[in-house]
């Protein structure tokens, strides 16, 4: 600990402070103001991370109140609490509202010019004005976006698979996969489903203020959705809301989903892109209103964006209510269309680790197809989300047209089910006939060329296709990675397994 | 059928109606206004679908009438039509305006609270005031874009490969491929081809309203640029002017191109994106004036979108004609640089089904690469063509720039084509050598491994270098899906050659 | 030559002219005007190329003079002299001052109505006001994008893999590879990086106002980075400031990069998108002001573009200075995650053709993977680099943030060095025993299937996954075009290597 610094520190300080104030522009008395804390916080913070304080000044959070917000209209409320700490009402969302909150919760808390605050402001935080928002992300799959990739067996072998660091000695023909580091995993996977982070200790760092004391982070930075907070909460808001501006205008527009939903495995965004809905907001979202609360069809905006049609409170001019909003988002969606291997219904329980098939692995369907139908929803809860997700079709669409979208969704999942069987058919009569190892072999399941095949046909072409039907977006679907390899897949796996047959022979 | 429901109906459609007329704006006599009719369909769709009566409030359709119109000057005028039937001249153009034209050549129409409407408003129910850009379009090869598609054998293998379901017996390595069934085909494929609109009869559907009448339809929704209509019509206006805005701004985007446009198969989206043509529009278009007609060259847009060199009446500062308007758009292309399978002249006729090589194929070029000159514009025809395009190259390059890209785009006809004779030579020795089952095996020619990649030599890798030439893109047309490919490919198709040799002699 | 058209030339030029001027708006005279060279130019252009006009009257250029921008502020000045020469100074910048500058050095100078015009401006012309610009990119390794690739043994087989005509005949098994042609070159690799531009005579071209001459030149249309200009300089400032509008705007706008920084082996704009940042961007950038001299972060723009990061004077709320301009782009980056094959410090000068490694092969690594640290900086000038850098991360996140970016980063160039250091392992072991024929067989090691295989391991998955990790776009990184392709490469090669050895088997 170095305590000459501190002095110096103070003096810059209160220099930065008074220039800090002094800048603000003369308000009437009424206006909202930022608390004391949070002043004290931008004299130095405007200078040291001007982009970070201007984002904030941007946000509705620097001029708003939670009281003001609460005398609104409940349909036109931004966030979802009936009642606000006293300390918190009158004075404008700041760095102070956020970073010391719960300090005895956070596990990422230190001592910061007397006050103690935590980097890392969790969704449990923001839960203190936006319960039901938090409430609702729970039973979000994304909010175990962690726990439900690393507690998975047949997951952490494709996690190996893609990090890990293969040796291979071509003399002796011998490879050899490591388990990926922790860096490596967080600069891929876990960049998207979020890291745990831990608090290894206490550091001191260099600052322009002089030496100063920080939380030392481990998992940081990070946004992911499931990610493991200090205090235990899981996910991140600002993974879709972007700090320091938190907008819901930036995340009502695709390009925020597309951080993690652009790859073969999940091309939401790629399909959005090549779709009517994608041409219409490409074309004219620049003349949209992205902001209002609630959002008016066909006033506000034109086209669905994602969060039309998953998450948004929707009405229709003149405010009848369309659709509630939902942080669930699942709760309009009947099918998992993305494959496990296969597409089935949702699960019940956003904690997908607690899923077991009949032979044991952590898949909600057989490697044969069927559904492990005790975790999946029922036919009824499906039927019921359809119904939901219609609602939003049928604001521009007639019924014969929403109906017969969705019965040639169905038929994909279908003819993507098949394909993906067949490649399961190969692969398993590969490992019976021992020309590759799988789990009876103790060995991984996606390691040898044929089962990297195997997991291409339904993790980037099944899933392609599917998405691409689900948002009438067929041109990703078919050439550009979607049924034409689809069926060249399998047929590399055929002839695979007869190189491997011949192979063999070739060796007895 | 039910007739109770009709009353509660009528009784809740004189609420809505009258609803919906109190809330029209006051608004001055001279106002143009919508029919009664087109009043009378607002009053429940209003609220059914407000999204689709948004879009169309939003369109030009809802406040201009063909009589105002036909008083623009005729380079101003978005349509084409002399004569306008006197009941459509002095109201907008609303629902019933169209949704009720031709009522008896549609076998889509239905009784609907007495009027005989129809779903599916088709090309020639546009024509009625849009009857030039009608007639232009039925010489445009995308009106012809179902037909073309599935009467030809060999499209029609590619089809089945893509979407056909293949059963393979990994014990037996017994492999069939099914033939696709319609909704999978419509679901890819002929979602941007067309599909044809069949109607299945009447049926009862459960309505807001009550039970009611509809027209079942096959093949629907569809908005195909080929789709065979209900009432005999080729294509789908909406393919390209979105219902119910059909903004000329949004035809004129390029994201509109891009729906059917981005796959590796025609690639012009992509090649776009990395041209300079594209940067300045992505960069500049939001100050860019899409909508005027004439569309004035510097002053309304300042870089090419698809629209300015494909279809669109340009002019210059002060209004001299640069190039007039076209919806037949080959009428600017003296190559078809999508190779079938090399690149050749444009075809005549907009039916290629016509088209027969020496050896039957119903290609237009020979499987050795010569054009099957009879189907295929002449030298003259071809200079004439590009002579066109450049008028558009020279509002703002020089001669020399123009003339130097066009050479460059000629040389990569000549390579391509030569790429793709190389693999079509091996293609031919492995049919010769029964190592392949081609057509005289009665066999597809697009369903073994080395048939799939030949598709590709051509059909991805030769097509995405001729439009990288074409529209000046470079970089899409080498690593990212181009030349790097092409040689790779051909490598891999000699080494497949090699293989299956070996297998043989193995077999022996 | 034909001098009777010139009469005719004349009189239309005559009229054309006079129709110019009367179109000129009356302006006051103190208002900036174009001098009498350039009206006289803009008397036909005007006509002949209206966008081109256009856009330069959208340009800066045409309304502001030398002099006025010299009264600026320095900070606010968008170009670097401190001497104009006399002529130059109190006319905008228009056609004359800058096709008509050092008509003695440029060897396309020809006589066009009396002047002696040149077409290419070159950066050595821009160089008059914008010297300083023009002295940093010489630094810049993008100038030396032509010398350094065509001048590099290694390169060059991969432009001939790529462009290279393959000749195989099926039969005998025997294939050729050509050399490419230069339109073939010029239309690929050399589209970004730059033609050599030779004037190969003057010649007679028939123009709307007769026959006139004009340079003839090779290797032309180009933009690229690395241009070889006639008068000898380096480079085409317009691959950025796209012609005639020159805007700052647009070359801070990321689409302008990704021109050329988009495919696999630089898939800068790829990552972009789908990083936070791009995020920001695509959302919000309509809002921005891209054009202030200089660029106030958290004002102008609220997330880094290209430019931010890589070239823009930034600065913060009030003026104080975050970061200089800088043409050299390099001197913010420490490391080179481009790999050759390996990534490795940036090299010291900006032509790597005088880079040798210990084997002779013209690579800034071994083929082991050391680095070859005479030609690369130094740590001390790494560290000095990484922190110009943070200076811009700064402006937004914490140091720990920061610092554990860069963490993450730096292993993600050991873990690509280790799965490219694999593949070369594997590539040398054929080449040892003689499976594939390398350099000291005297052929191409990026001709056949393995090595071509190789290639890919370090040029499209090791650089995306750096890409990926370096500016924060997980998702490019994984499946994509990733890590998931990176190790099953190397699967592949694995089973290249045996399939080899068990051919040369079967052959003895």
């Amino acid at each position: 600990m170095t305590y000459q610094p501190r002095f110096i520190f103070l003096l810059i300080l209160a220099v930065f402070s008074l220039m800090f104030i002094l800048s603000l522009p003369v308000q009437a008395v009424s206006a909202p103001v930022p608390s004391n804390k949070t002043q004290f916080c931008l004299g130095c913070h405007s200078q040291l991370n001007p982009g970070l304080v201007s984002d904030w000044e941007n946000s509705r959070h620097s001029w708003m109140t939670p009281q003001k917000a609460l005398e609104k209209d409940k349909l036109k409320r931004r966030f979802s609490a009936e009642n606000i700490p006293t300390e918190l009402k009158d004075k404008t969302v700041g760095c102070a509202e956020c970073h010391l909150l719960n300090p005895e919760k956070h596990k990422d808390t230190f001592n910061h010019n007397g006050q103690k605050v935590h980097t890392i402001v969790s969704p449990q935080d923001c839960a203190t004005c936006h319960p039901k928002e938090h409430a609702q992300y729970k039973k979000n799959k994304m909010s175990f976006a962690y726990k439900n990739l690393v507690n998975n067996l047949v997951y952490d072998m494709i996690i190996s698979t893609s990090n890990g660091l293969l040796d291979y000695d071509p003399k002796e023909g011998i490879s050899k996969l490591k388990e990926p580091d922790r860096l490596s995993n967080e600069d891929s996977c876990l960049f998207c489903h979020g890291t745990k982070v831990k608090v290894t200790g206490i550091v001191d760092r260099n600052t322009p203020m002089g030496t100063m004391e920080f939380a030392d982070l481990q998992g940081w930075p990070n946004q992911g959705v499931g990610r493991i907070n200090p205090d235990g909460s899981l996910g991140s808001c600002s993974a879709c809301h972007a700090r320091h501006e938190f907008s819901i205008a930036m995340a009502r527009q695709p390009h925020t989903c597309s951080e993690c939903h652009k790859g073969p495995d999940v091309p939401a965004y790629k399909v959005y892109e090549v779709s009517k809905h994608g041409n219409i907001f490409f074309s004219r979202a620049n003349k949209w209103n992205l902001d209002p609360v609630p959002w008016t069809v066909g006033q506000d905006f034109t086209s669905p964006s994602c969060a039309s049609c998953h998450v948004s409170l929707l009405v229709q001019k003149g405010g009848s209510l369309i659709i509630n909003r939902s942080h669930q988002m699942n709760d309009r969606l009947y099918s998992r269309i993305f494959g496990l291997p296969y597409a089935h219904p949702q699960p019940k329980s956003p904690d997908t680790s607690i899923i077991k098939n009949k032979s044991g692995l952590p898949l909600p369907t057989e490697l044969s197809g069927e559904p492990v139908d005790t975790f999946l929803i029922g036919k009824q809860e499906q039927e019921s989300r359809k119904k939901q997700m219609k609602k939003v079709c049928l604001s521009c669409h007639s019924a014969q047209w929403t109906d017969n979208h969705f019965i040639k969704l169905d038929r994909s999942l279908e003819t993507t089910n098949h394909m993906t069987k067949q490649a399961t058919k190969i692969l398993k009569t590969a490992w019976q006939e021992g020309l590759a190892k799988g789990l009876s072999a103790e060995d991984s399941i996606t390691n040898e060329l044929i089962e990297l095949q195997w997991v291409e046909q339904w993790l980037f072409y099944g899933n392609s296709i599917r998405f691409a039907s689900a948002m009438a977006g067929a041109d990703y679907g078919v050439f550009a990675n979607g049924r034409w390899y689809q069926h060249k897949n399998l047929r590399i796996m055929i002839d695979r397994l007869k190189n491997l047959r011949q192979r063999a022979k070739g060796s007895n």
